[in-house]
């Protein structure tokens, strides 16, 4: 738990240098465009504490699996977000002294993010060894409208001396991974050029074999002045290439360098065009100039904030904490291209590997469902049956056959990479996820014909998984699945974990559904499908009628709750709140034997189903369930609060839904689990987008409709969220009084607000009363 | 599977060369003394496939833990068996042509080991590229009789030329671990001294700092004179010393090297001294000479095997089996030092590491109370109690405290060293193992006081530890053991073991026996240790009474069976012999996840706690029992098939009892489990010897009185092991007909044989007839 960024609306303010903190805001200061990004790093050479981090879409490393025990089964690799060149460096050096804030005397510092416009600014004044001392300024982006440009204009002013200044900005692919399992590193130098004035280097990944062409422009100024570069000294070394140029400077004196760079690669492009694309990407940047790009970078963030952003007024914190949450996203991923999807850390950090966990379907779906045209959400369900063929071999390792398809626990390819025998091969509840995202998807936008399209092969390859997953119980004469992990992995190898088993059943449901909508749709698309899959129609899905009937689910019907797994009252029932403080967190005080076999749940997991599958459940199965469940959650996972903020604020709990609100809206920002370090906890940002949205606004979808119910924290004086629906774009504010649901589009539009309908005409706002 | 060693009732013989399978044979006729011991590899220079291996007992390294994901409560490194100094080496150069079997034409080779004297013996002839033929004939052996000593005679014949023999006699501490976790070498040089005949080397273990002095001395003898030595060019480089000595030979000519070796190890003296006390023994045995090492080496085996034999007859195969069993429990481990254990490869390769599992315990004691002084098998007993402070401090780490004590899973110095947390935290059955040895002890021995000197404080510790570990289930109203690991780890982290139940429950039972004993045999030393230990002895030995009252055991009682564990019966049951044989091994075939799921059985489990508790159960029981576990058990651990000998034969089950006494007794010799290259499987050796004494012998002690039910497989004319009981030495020979007890003592003895009393006077034997 930290607590040092200045509270403010729209920045992320670290407002005195901090080196001890100086990854953390490494880590919260990232920028990024959905095709590249990077950690706030510093130009200037820094030997301080750093994580350096620079990353590229699409472009990672196979890292040979580490593990102390083998188990058949496991993958061979463990797929690794890859750091990529440095192309932000400049090293400055004053008659011979580097400037270096570790060695420096640093005042005035300043390293802000503008949320608004996604530029990032650092100011500080630096007095060197001999005492002579400079002001710097800079300011960098990454373009979100030309995704393969970044560019920095970095000014140093002397302030108190005349004398040499040494500028050399270069490119540097001789980086590593912090967490490489066998301490190699990753990339190999293919080719390099080195002119005056700019610099191209190209690299190759290890054994994946991606290949990047980063490079740089820049230009110096002085004295309004552009500087002769012809005498640059032109340097070059293993993966490395760079420029030298001496100048002189006065006291009082500004210096200031452009530096233009693009990051292209052969996830996009044939190897033999990337050093002619770069070059493109790079004069296109040093053509439109720093002011140009600027503004197109402005227009383009004042877009996304149009239809993504969530005021909350009366608690500035809160209001820095969602949109914080609601940049990240944004900048993570744009929905450009099927083949990419959101890593646990985005483009922040390296931490976690892989690309695509669950989260990507349980929790940054409905984000982008309400934020972004469809297309963005569609293409991260297509990501999905782009793998389907892989999901079928991952599955066929484990044993499973005929067209089961198992989705990885973490992937980049398609292929599973993670190797916790427990996580990999048993929490396969995500399997569910999958399958209930087309679900998801579907009910929001109403493009039922992705079933058709996309939809339904998917469906059919996971409900053929469940089927052969359970087996028959002779003693409970029911079907049961055995050996398990639930979203709460504070238990391993369980039986019937209850959330398991009912998005199975739903699972096998849904596609029993989607055969028949698909056949009524388009019967020849079905025939093909049917045939692609070698669907025994009538065998498989009366399979999965009489499983879904027959399935047993732990419950315990004096209390009124069901049971997260078999046995579950067998532990010893203790309340978090009665638990000394010492024991928390109990990931980091606790064996692993003694948090498997305490009540203690990490994340929500029978609530997660009561989330999902809400209209299946009553008000009071509803209550009892959260009543008894949630006292006993350690929410450790980044991804438990947000579905107990919506859970409660259905319930009526208010100070419940706030207390959860606040512990994920500001986790990265205060560093609550002192991992910021690492990389920011992208994929459960949506998750505070949801408990806000779906928590206090109690937005729902149902019959092609949207519903509100919002409640309104005390400590807040109103909030209003903007979303999408079906073509038109709502805000909706909740005040402590009134609810305001305004309709910014052309179109009538009905909605129910507290369960009353309520239309909402083109481009005009209907007012109702805040129920409390 | 291999079948290439040649059968032989007392020799481990590979009759030609072969290079392919040369790690196993290297295994096979690995040979130790109890102090060190070494894999059989070649004298001179071998460039193909080689597992080379050195052991010297208590010389270990703490090799840093690699594990793919941490969990808290890991220890922080693994305990590895260390590859020691090559000590056997001698260079073989003729007219500067290297000896090198892998480069040469072999011919009329063979490897024997000797298991009636310890003896390595090794010929073979060997064509250089040259043409130029060379006859070798070798032996060697680790003197059992000086346990600082080895010895070699390495004779070669110049078979077609006249030319110049360069010998290299040499000790080498630059080796290495194969299994090393991050390809580190683990020792470092401290001196090393060359002279002419003699070369001394002390390296010292990084981290746990061990110095080890490896010293030998030589002679050549040509045409029956000693060669001068003193031109021997004096060779020393990094971790390694030697002597090049150069000379002429004659066709037909013979040319003897004799090497003299010791090992001195700061695990024994202090570092100071260790090349002092090197020179001693080397000299010592230089001083005996060749021939007199020798014939005390046979004179010391013959010794051993006239208490621990076991003869078949009928059945060379069998018989070849047995005794390798023996012998290499026998040179693994002579009770001399109560600070060593039997490591699961002993002295014949590196893998898994530790020096100490539950098998000690629960398959070795049993063989070294009956075929050893009692002073050996307690010596295994005094190290646990050696440990009991760390033991105490390894279940602190896991949250336990009060005093409770959890044994590790692996250790070498009594700190835990595994590092898998459904083994490492979870499979804590071993406690019960280590407090069951103590009564095992007694029970065999009758030295009761044991108990008093060391035992009662193991007991409690143990005691403790499993009243802490479980739980009272307001569910079941009784107590629960949650989240472990039974024997059969084809189960992890399941609920309600029923053996770690039960036998949980019988420690608190016998930790209360154990006080009123001590209390009654010695009250002081009982209050001393109830003051050490804190023990609150009403409060505590009630809590116990009560667990052990009100605890829960998983049950069918419709079918008559225990419960391995919890909900075992939702399972779908197949038997082993239904499963399509392609499956099998299933730990080779199977993903992890399915392996669990499944109602295989890895080793005997629910049976492991008929076997040690056979009084609490009926007959019926035992067979209900069996029935319906045998037949879905793997036994795909080596530890297995004892197990199901001895039940198999007490329920009159012959054949199956024959079926898996030949799964056990020749494992290694024939390969079954395709690893016998990376070393022995030694404690599993011992289960081999409880087939046949237990198993077919029907051996127990009850009442202070050996029982014997021989039982004989109808493939065998008879089998005959050697015992001793309480001071008497005892043969039983059972034939198809009879049963022959012989006491080989002065003291008349009386025993029960198929439950009837017979009384064996001194030096005489009793005839019954064998029922069948």
């Amino acid at each position: 738990m930290k607590n040092y960024i200045i509270h403010d609306e729209w920045k992320i303010i670290e407002d005195k240098f901090r080196p001890e903190y100086n990854e953390i805001s490494e880590s919260l200061c990232s920028i990024g465009n959905g095709r590249m990004g990077q950690r706030a790093n510093f130009e200037e050479k820094y030997s301080g504490s750093t994580l350096s981090g620079s990353y590229i879409a699409g472009v990672y490393y196979t890292d040979k699996t580490r593990v102390g025990w083998w188990k058949n089964g496991y993958p061979e690799y463990f797929a690794k977000v890859l750091n990529a060149a440095n192309w932000i460096g400049i090293n400055i050096t004053i008659d011979g002294e580097e400037l270096d804030l570790a060695t420096c005397e640093v005042t005035d510092f300043s390293r802000i993010l503008d949320m608004q416009t996604g530029i990032l600014y650092r100011t500080f004044e630096a007095t060197l060894a001999s005492g002579k001392k400079v002001a710097v300024s800079s300011r960098r982006f990454c373009s979100i409208a030309d995704d393969q440009i970044g560019a920095i204009e970095y000014s140093i002013t002397a302030v108190n001396f005349d004398g040499n200044l040494t500028i050399e900005p270069y490119v540097d692919f001789d980086v590593e991974n912090k967490d490489s399992n066998y301490d190699e590193k990753f990339w190999i130098e293919i080719a390099k050029e080195t002119t005056a004035g700019a610099v191209y280097n190209i690299a190759e990944t290890k054994k994946t074999a991606f290949q990047v062409c980063t490079g740089t422009e820049y230009k110096i100024i002085q004295n309004g002045n552009a500087v002769d570069l012809s005498n640059a000294e032109l340097i070059q070394k293993e993966k490395f290439v760079s420029n030298i140029i001496n100048i002189k400077t006065k006291e009082g004196e500004t210096t200031t360098i452009y530096k233009y760079a693009a990051n292209i690669s052969s996830f996009n492009y044939e190897k033999s065009e990337i050093l002619a694309k770069c070059k493109e990407a790079v004069g296109r940047a040093v053509d439109a100039g720093f002011e140009s790009l600027l503004d197109a970078q402005i227009n383009a963030w004042a877009a996304k904030w149009e239809e993504s952003d969530i005021k909350i007024e009366g608690d500035i914190a809160a209001q820095q904490g969602i949109r914080f949450n609601i940049f990240h996203m944004n900048q993570t991923y744009t929905g450009e291209d099927e083949r990419l999807n959101i890593g646990p850390k985005g483009f922040t950090g390296e931490k976690y590997g892989g690309s695509t966990y669950w989260d990507t379907e349980a929790y940054c779906l409905p984000f982008y469902l309400a934020t972004a045209d469809e297309k963005v959400s569609r293409q991260l369900l297509v990501y999905r049956y782009k793998h389907l063929q892989k999901a079928i071999e991952n599955a066929e390792k484990l044993g499973f056959s005929d067209g089961a398809a198992l989705y990885p626990m973490v992937t980049m390819n398609g292929e599973e990479c993670h190797n916790e025998w427990e996580i990999t091969f048993e929490e396969i509840h995500r399997n569910g996820a999958i399958a209930f995202a087309i679900y998801d998807y579907i009910r929001y936008t109403g493009d039922k014909q992705y079933l058709t399209e996309y939809g339904l092969e998917v469906l059919v390859g996971i409900a053929r998984f469940w089927a052969q997953r359970v087996n028959w119980s002779e003693a409970k004469k029911q079907y049961v699945m055995l050996g398990v992990t639930g979203p709460n992995e504070y238990e391993n190898n369980i039986n019937n974990n209850w959330y398991t088993n009912y998005i199975a059943c739903w699972t096998m449901d849904y596609a029993r559904e989607a055969i028949e909508f698909v056949k009524s749709d388009d019967v020849e698309k079905y025939l093909a499908v049917a045939n692609k899959m070698s669907l025994n129609e009538a065998t498989e899905t009366a399979k999965w009628a009489d499983i879904s009937e027959k399935m047993y689910y732990p419950a315990n019907e004096e209390m009124g709750i069901f049971l997260q797994q078999d046995n579950f009252l067998d532990k010893e029932i203790i309340k978090v709140s009665d638990l000394d403080k010492k024991h928390l967190p109990i990931n980091q005080n606790w064996s692993w034997d003694r948090i498997l076999r305490s009540c203690f749940i990490k994340q929500a997991d029978v609530l997660q189903g009561l989330y999902l599958f809400e209209e299946h459940f009553s008000e009071a199965e509803h209550r009892k369930n959260f009543d008894f469940y949630e006292p006993i959650t350690v929410h450790e996972s980044s991804l438990s609060p947000c579905v107990h903020v919506i859970l409660a604020s259905k319930l009526g709990k208010e100070e419940k839904a706030y207390e959860m609100y606040v512990r994920t809206a500001r986790l990265d920002l205060d560093d609550y689990n002192n991992d910021t370090e690492d990389g920011l906890h992208i994929t459960s940002m949506a998750g505070t987008w949801m408990s806000v949205t779906k928590g206090f606004g109690g937005m729902r979808v149902y019959d092609n409709m949207l519903h509100f119910a919002p409640i309104i924290p005390k400590q807040w004086t109103s909030f209003d969220f903007n979303i999408r629906f079906r073509g038109t774009v709502l805000d909706v504010k909740t005040t402590q009084k009134t609810v305001t649901v305004t309709n910014h589009s052309d179109a009538d539009l009905t909605v129910k607000v507290y369960g009353e309908l309520v239309e909402v005409k083109g481009n005009s706002a209907v007012e109702v009363a805040t129920k409390s």
